[in-house]
């Protein structure tokens, strides 16, 4: 560590260095089990060695910085992502992996009372495969063996570039945690949205990781001739789409933790003077709180059906996606809360709109994630951005948080 | 005329007889100046004739058939075009030529006291050539000659074409009435919408042909994760194109004589997890009465600013298109109005939401329009229907009209 540096500077460094590996272009590229995968192992891996971690590879291809403690005692998990999306930013997923280290580093003559690891987990960002977070499911025991046979765009098989990497995979099995074995997961984040830059906080607690379900509504009238048909004598699907697009605002404004969107929308025959005779449109609801979901849509749906009903439109509502939304642990919230607060800062509680790999570690033990401001709410593009300050309040948290599990262990 | 047959049979014969001068494929295609035009205008010179009338073609290309009045008397005109779009349908345009040369063949012995002509014009549709209403636009004196060098899809310059068939392009000028001439015109069409029909009604009395115009809006706002930015710190363009949508739709349903749609949209980037953060969409406003449109226009204009500044979006409002209003003759109008009740017919007055060559007409002479009843409001098709006893009702009622002119010119 460089003398007279704050973490959060230090932290900037080694997320540059991280940045360099990278395919060309602009912003990061780096898909899973390639050389800049390697390369950035490497530098993970040296630095786990100077925070006096053991370090390993599991058959998922996660790197693992392991520090024992008490002979029998439970073990504490942080980590994130090492990949990106194509083009995609600096800190998404990587800072989650470089803070605990440095945290580690700095905590490496505090007796914590239990161990503790890092992980740096392959694949979330599910780029180069059509599969995601590989190593947390490892770890919990939810792998579907089937997606080893899932290639790449150029053919590649996933096993083969697994097992070329160094991990196992004819023996996921030995990645597997006993959850009795396991404290709990802590994953550092950036928001990836404007929450806390709006609120001028450098961090926040999340509540869960939100669930998500997408329709398509598809709206079906009578197209006819914009001139000569009367307005009550009209069945205009557009119409209809814009009234259930308003509806949906609606009831996602109106209710706490939830959002929603229509993202994308066509009509038919989409010209100036024609009355739409159609029109198909998405919808997606997302909430932590899996009831809350629930009922926006069994809500919504019956309002679309009267909206239709009313406007003489058929309709044909088709759910394509759902995912549950994974509540954080109360616990250790409650944790981080304590750290936030005792930091001096508002601790502001918010849902992540996104998925991590807390979702999946969930599986296996209870999970929490602290987010960090980024620029412009700015995620997955080259201008993604955070500031030196911010992190160094994170990692203080993060310490505080280990140093109080500790305390409360003892 | 077959003995027996009632006005409506046999015009539903001319009618069938003058679908057959189409190009191949479904439904009629008959453009201007082709052999399908002057295989359809031998038939109806024919008619013409039968009728006592004197056939002629006028420099722009329309035929025309005359009966003189007495020395000095006016003229009172009655027409349609005879071209159709590709793949229309046998009413549209021809029933109001058809109609008034059975109707003058029905009153050859009776003296009306002025000179009555009906006019087969060449062009309504546009479809061969980029502009339309050559016919009435020479008798009104308002056409352009820059049209004459227009080139239809095969080269084949409009002069030429209109040359070769018979016309003037050089002498057009010698197309042009003087409208102290001229009493008025009056033209039969079906209705291509489904007014009469919901009405239960065979005829309706036109108010005027509808002023349009036309606007492109663009609102820009802010593409971001649909997942990770809370509801209120969205700029959805979508959402504000959907309230547009709406309150256009509003303010037409609450104002008489105005219709308007939102018939085209586009949304960017159009994905099911991303907050739309542009929004194109196309705006058409109809009325006959050109203030009612200025006034909707002005109040939909500021109500979509007000929405726009609202949710934080821009906006950017381009009217690429505008048309005046035609309103019909009131004198003319009641006389029809007269006509159809005097033939138990409840006297429903309705907007013609499409241009007409009446259109073009009234730049010559007070115009009125009758139109008839069309099967499900369906036009420009091949599947275009009328009933016979509806053009029964027409052609009663346009005798009783000329009748009674006559009447009251004596």
């Amino acid at each position: 560590m460089l003398s007279g540096s704050s973490p959060g500077e230090i932290l900037m460094e080694r997320l540059d260095a991280l940045a360099r590996c990278s395919e060309p272009g602009p912003g990061i590229t780096r898909r899973p089990f390639t050389p800049e995968h390697r390369a950035a192992n490497d530098i993970i891996a040296g630095w786990m060695h100077e925070a006096g971690l053991e370090v390993s590879l599991d058959a998922a291809g996660t790197l693992i910085g392991r520090r024992d403690g008490p002979a029998g005692c439970k073990t504490f998990l942080m980590g994130s992502h090492q990949d990106s999306i194509r083009q995609g930013g600096r800190y998404d997923g990587m800072l989650g992996i470089a803070l605990p280290i440095l945290v580690l580093e700095r905590l490496q003559r505090a007796q914590l009372g239990f161990a503790v690891e890092v992980l740096a987990f392959a694949d979330e960002e599910g780029v180069r495969f059509p599969t995601a977070l590989l190593g947390p499911r490892a770890l919990a025991g939810t792998l579907d063996p089937a997606i080893l046979e899932l290639i790449d765009a150029d053919g590649i098989v996933l096993a083969e570039a697994l097992a070329e990497f160094g991990g196992s995979p004819e023996d996921l099995v030995s990645a597997r945690r006993d959850p009795a074995g396991v404290l709990g997961y802590l994953e550092i984040h950036i928001e990836q949205g404007p929450v806390l830059e709006q609120a001028g906080l450098p961090v926040g607690i999340v509540t869960g990781i939100c669930g998500i379900e997408r329709w398509t509504v598809r709206l079906t009238g009578k197209a006819a001739h914009a001139g000569t048909t009367p307005m009550d004598l009209r069945r205009d699907a557009f119409a209809g789409a814009a009234e259930s697009a308003l509806a949906i605002e609606a009831r996602c404004r109106d209710t706490e933790g939830l959002v929603g969107v229509v993202g994308s929308l066509g009509i038919e025959p989409n010209v100036v003077n024609a009355i739409p005779g159609a029109c198909s449109f998405s919808v997606e609801l997302r909430a932590a709180d899996d009831t809350v979901r629930a009922e926006a849509s069994d809500h919504l749906t019956a309002a679309i059906e009267e909206i239709a009903d009313r406007r003489g439109l058929e309709t044909h509502v088709s759910k394509t996606y759902a995912q549950k939304g994974v509540p954080c642990d109360a616990a250790l919230s409650a944790r981080l809360t304590h750290c936030v607060a005792g930091a001096g800062i508002e601790p502001l509680a918010l849902m992540s709109g996104a998925t991590h790999d807390a979702s999946a570690m969930a599986d296996l033990c209870p999970v929490a994630m602290l987010f960090t401001r980024c620029r412009d709410g700015l995620s997955h593009h080259p201008d993604e951005a955070v500031q030196a300050v911010d992190l160094t309040v994170a990692a203080r948290i993060v310490e505080c948080f280990l140093e109080s599990l500790g305390a409360d262990l003892a």
